[in-house]
């Protein structure tokens, strides 16, 4: 697949030597649509769950662009290698420094420099936790790039060279970056106007209150000896609306701690007062 | 695709009303391996990246199963329809007790009841945060039932009346619980026995201990300027393992207070010594 020869925005063809999918081939170009660009040893990964549902749908109407970046061309050697033994000594394989920069050089073709504008990000269960203000921050730049780790991780210094940021999908371990990079592309892109359309989710203010989310109900109104609370079948919108922060409430101290505190420090209360609740 | 007739384990086929899709078919199956039953609105989301590197080449030798199981036809009417509004008025859709009752029913055949021994789980950013100690307990249960939610959530009846475990990716919200499921399930797989092969990771041991990983160094020594740290290829394994550790300290105590704060405990220290690190 070849890239259309020249794109109004002055971005350079960058799939002689990287030879990445241009997910976009035959669907509409919009004008500095938000893009991500994924280095990943397993290009074929994308878009999978990207290109079903509304973030499918979007990435066909050209609301955001994907384009995956093979790090195998880059290798070294006739065998295209990647990565070699731990300096020092330990288990598994790690990311060589010249591969992943000369990867990383034909990623930043045509984009801004400025991190700002346009982050460059490694996968990493040492980097700072993923949460929905970053996923704004992401969905507010021009695009970005995401570096996909396999074996062991990626040598340091090409990271600092890039000043690359590290990010973690959370405190928990998997075979690579590809699974965490959909979910960060997926919390972004959800958040670009147009997206959602009228699905206008209650979700992130939720998030940006430090509460989870109430319980949900919806028809039947009795179900198999199950009864939706009175309350929300009253139509007396203040009690509902009560009824629901003090669920917010009670659920987030019960499974959330931390955002409890959050929340209370928040709304200027005392958090000794928890246990008054 | 329909499912094998017989299993050695008593398994029922569950192909008939709800279209899973076995992709196991044509694999070798092991007596009782380890399954993820994924409900989803989705099924050709999986397996996905599932099916590529480490954790697909286990799928193929049958060292796990997947069994992605279409929530569509367990719908209301002639539609099939799924979802319903939020009772007590709000944006979004919320899905039905009764629809879901049903596929978790058809999920439910021929696993253990017993919650330990087979996990049924709701992603949800309400639920309690994934971690490696989760992903441990999953992967030494015989198998799980996730519930891929879409929309604004699932009625909260059928969770209680099912003893669904809620839990959550992070503090960020996707389109749908797909991506999430995957990154669970590949969490989960690559602790099963012989999944990972000799490549064997440190990076649990990292997170057990309440660490980040320390940073990684491999070939080239000199690298485009940037220099591998001496003591690294010192050879001297006393000196490295030091190094390493307090490298690993710095970050953790730099990026993730709360890590350190856990960590500090755990080791008795008072974390009042933080600042003398």
């Amino acid at each position: 697949m070849s890239d259309t020869p020249s794109r109004s925005h002055g971005r350079l063809s960058i799939s002689a030597s990287a030879k990445p999918r241009d997910l976009m081939d035959g669907a509409p170009r919009l004008h500095g649509a938000w893009e991500a660009r994924v280095i990943t040893l397993f290009p074929e990964a994308f878009p999978g769950t990207l290109g079903l549902s509304l973030t499918g749908k979007a990435l066909q109407e050209g609301l955001w662009r994907l384009t995956p970046i093979d790090l195998r061309p880059f290798g070294e050697g006739r065998h295209r290698n990647v990565d070699d033994t731990p300096t020092g000594g330990g288990a598994g394989m790690v990311l060589r420094p010249d591969v992943v920069d000369r990867a990383l050089r034909v990623a930043a073709q045509g984009v801004p420099a400025d991190r700002e504008e346009w982050p460059v990000i490694y996968l990493s269960p040492r980097g700072r936790p993923f949460d929905q203000r970053t996923a704004e921050r992401l969905s507010r730049a021009q695009g970005m790039t995401l570096l996909c780790g396999r074996f062991e991780g990626v040598d340091q210094r090409v990271l600092q060279a890039h000043h690359v940021e590290e990010i973690s999908l959370g405190d928990f371990v998997m075979t690579g970056g590809e699974i965490a990079a959909q979910a960060l592309i997926d919390a972004a892109v959800r958040l670009i106007p147009r997206v959602l359309g009228n699905q206008a989710s209650t979700e992130e203010e939720s998030f940006s209150d430090h509460l989870l989310e109430h319980p949900q109900y919806t028809k039947p109104a009795s179900w198999s000896g199950f009864e939706t609370p009175e309350v929300l079948l009253s139509g007396h919108h203040g009690k509902i609306a009560e009824w629901r922060r003090d669920q917010a409430e009670r659920l987030t101290k019960e499974r959330r701690p931390d955002l409890w505190r959050a929340y209370r420090a928040a709304h200027g209360r005392d958090p000794g007062e928890d246990q008054e609740l």
